[in-house]
């Protein structure tokens, strides 16, 4: 039982101010109130959402599921009745998984099979798969110091655990991720015929993790999977008892020629200032392992209803706001640098740009990429903004889709929701609809709405 | 991808202060950070809690799940090597549920099962089970309005959902949960055979939860069971169709004779002021229907772990801290007002009682029942919390288990993770071991912990 809390709805009313330097007023609190209500009790993206996850499901770049959720999220918007909904063209890579990977350790007392999956952009092995012994590393530089003689006709295995003891689980991943997308290249370079990375999972279950890496333009390709944590733990402890087992796996995914697809874009037209433009966004592609439901689909579907809120609370924005769901985020940005391409083209001036790509969890705050003067502004919209959870707003990382816009002109947003549980999902078959709780969604929905409110109302 | 985040490593090492009026130091910075450290590396209350939860489940006032989880927690501590680990006896209630309940509802055109389960003390309806009308209200008002003439010898059926535009999910709770303590009473009152009310749910499915309720003393005491929320729309909209439908349902829990029970208690004791206490607990006893998670196994395991971290980093604090697990919280709150009685008796003098009552979720802040003074002083170490996601300190409840300790000298802390999740297992067959992050949960521990530390090294 909770006694009431009254000091928190006279936050949340603006009766109260957390700060003598506020510059906002109680007709934004309670403009900013409205929104939540609405999302709370009428929010339409849980629902798109599970349509978008289980209707359509993974939709790689390329994909017929990317085409699908093309497709839908543009009849979607139309059926919203926003000003404008159209596509923006845009080339991909089509890079395609092929038959379930397997993999196997062949150590002297016995054999046991291993959960993977082929990286993003890997090569395969060929039908027979690879079999070779494996030299486990942490890091490049120890990968350097063993050098040629003992990396030669291995297969490299990396297996640097995300640091658990960062708050902001994006912190372990920024530490870890450099395995995923370097691991190949560097092996090659010492003649390794194969590189196994451990998954960007900060929990120890059974689902590899995909995600992109690249290789030198000229360098050797070699294949390269994500092993699972526990298959990672296992392999691990079985080199320690073995260290001349062998591990043998097979995956054959193929790059495919690219293949045109689409951004998907809906506006409301601004009624002061229609030249000047607010983006929301997420991206519609996701790996094709699962639904990609906090990768990206939450963001997509979090960006088309801050548009729906407006409608629905019939708040006529001065400036344009434009819902973006950008392609092929997940191995290429080649819809977030062909938006930015476009806006310079078309003279288009973009105030702010915010991004959800970071899972459909319960709000914490907004990162921003901007100048110091641009973030002072809109810390000071933290004491209407703090009675949502809001508490974390300062620099940071806005997006990997909305990067391309990047100026002194712009403010780049990030959405940051909570952390925590992000990357036991993250890229991997369990990134499922059931995952998103509906009012983690909602809210997260309801904060991009306010913030649009508010560089709307003040611009920045 | 993200940039390195060097401002927040810099807040988390204190060397920016965030406030003029900090009174904390570097050192406390620095501190702090090896609690999280070892909590986030090393922490035990995730594989603690899967004990809990896995191999002895639910736990129940009187139940045998309570008498094992007593036996263990008691063992678990004395392996901890904390300085003195004991039980305190406690009379609680015995209410048991008996075999599974069943309800349908039968209409003019058919008949449809229901999810129901009985609410914690209510009578039971006989093997026979009772058929009667319905009549669905949404208050106690509503209820007086109708009058005895049209209740009588029906089933009332409360169905005032949660209001989903609150914010924090148990301020919702409060505005509905007096239908399920007071419906059966209030109902009775007017004639009514019996009470559904809508499960404290703030999702629809199909878990109904059970829960705390009370008859007057003379009384007439009528059955009093919770529907599902997706029971309780489908009976709705029935009753739309069919005003004059029947629900039939059977439940026969018994109260049977109160038995000794047990609050467990593990201590270190201070090395300057040994007298002064200050408490973490949590409510070791669960409802009957699930593995007691959330509510409330992840606040006895974060409070074991308190204690574990602070033996693990070697902090000799200077007043005694005591982890208790208090016994019977779900139905009659015997183990909280015993202890309060015998620190009474013992003259102890408490300093501050922490409560980890509201789920194993990600921390958001601290929730205080004390004067303005000790608020304030709280607040003023907010610096050095901060970097934790430990926003919100101010006035709010502390908890039901250390309600009973309250006095002007003592500051009673409610420990606040974030609450949108919590009611979708609150009280249900799904409150189980896979609801809980790992993260999240040792997160909390450590929260606490860093809580316990900054009290003890500077007093309130």
């Amino acid at each position: 039982m909770f006694n009431s809390r009254k000091l928190k709805l006279a936050l949340a009313l603006g009766f109260i101010s957390l700060s003598g330097q506020a510059q906002t007023s109680k007709i934004d609190s309670l403009a900013i109130r409205k929104i939540y209500d609405e999302a709370l009790a009428n929010g339409k993206s849980y629902e798109n959402l599970q349509y978008l996850c289980t209707q359509i499901g993974p939709r790689l770049s390329g994909s017929e599921g990317a085409t699908k959720a093309v497709n839908w999220t543009k009849q979607l918007m139309e059926g919203m009745g926003f000003d404008r909904v159209y596509l923006q063209e845009v080339t991909v890579p089509h890079w395609v998984r092929g038959e379930k990977e397997k993999a196997k350790i062949k150590y002297k007392n016995g054999s046991q099979e291993v959960q993977i999956c082929a990286l993003g952009g890997s090569v395969g092995t060929g039908k027979k798969g690879i079999k070779a012994p494996v030299i486990e590393v942490k890091t490049f530089e120890e990968l350097q110091r063993l050098g040629r003689e003992k990396v030669q006709g291995k297969i490299v295995f990396y297996n640097r655990p995300m640091n658990q003891q960062y708050i902001d689980a994006f912190d372990a991943y920024s530490g870890a991720v450099d395995q995923r997308g370097s691991g190949a290249l560097e092996a090659a370079k010492l003649g390794a015929v194969g590189a196994i990375v451990r998954s960007m999972n900060l929990a120890i279950d059974d689902y590899p993790h995909t995600g992109g890496m690249r290789y030198e333009e000229n360098g050797t390709k070699i294949p390269s999977a994500a092993i699972s944590t526990l298959g990672a733990e296992t392999l691990s402890r079985l080199l320690k008892e073995d260290p001349d087992l062998q591990l043998e796996f097979t995956m054959n995914p193929q790059t495919l020629p690219e293949v045109p697809s689409h951004n998907v874009i809906g506006e409301i037209k601004g009624t002061e200032f229609p030249d000047e433009i607010i983006v929301v966004g997420g991206h519609l592609d996701s790996w094709d392992l699962a639904q990609g439901a906090h990768d990206d689909g939450s963001g997509c579907m979090q960006a088309i209803e801050v548009l729906r809120l407006m409608k629905a609370l019939n708040i006529k924005p001065k400036r344009t706001i434009r819902a973006v769901m950008f392609m092929n985020e997940e191995n290429g940005n080649r819809g977030g640098r062909k938006y930015a391409e476009l806006a310079t083209t078309n003279k288009e001036k973009h105030l702010a740009a915010i991004e959800s790509d970071n899972g459909g969890f319960t709000p914490r705050g907004f990162a921003l990429e901007a100048t110091p003067a641009k973030i002072e502004k809109v810390k000071k919209w933290q004491d209407v903004l703090a009675p949502y959870g809001l508490a974390e707003i300062g620099p940071g990382h806005g997006g990997t889709d909305i990067g391309p816009l990047r100026s002194d002109n712009i403010a780049l947003i990030g959405f940051k929701p909570d952390s925590q549980r992000y990357f036991v999902y993250h890229h991997a078959a369990n990134d499922t609809f059931d995952k998103v709780n509906r009012r983690e969604l909602e809210l997260g929905g309801a904060s991009m709405a306010a913030l649009v409110y508010l560089l709307d109302k003040y611009g920045l």
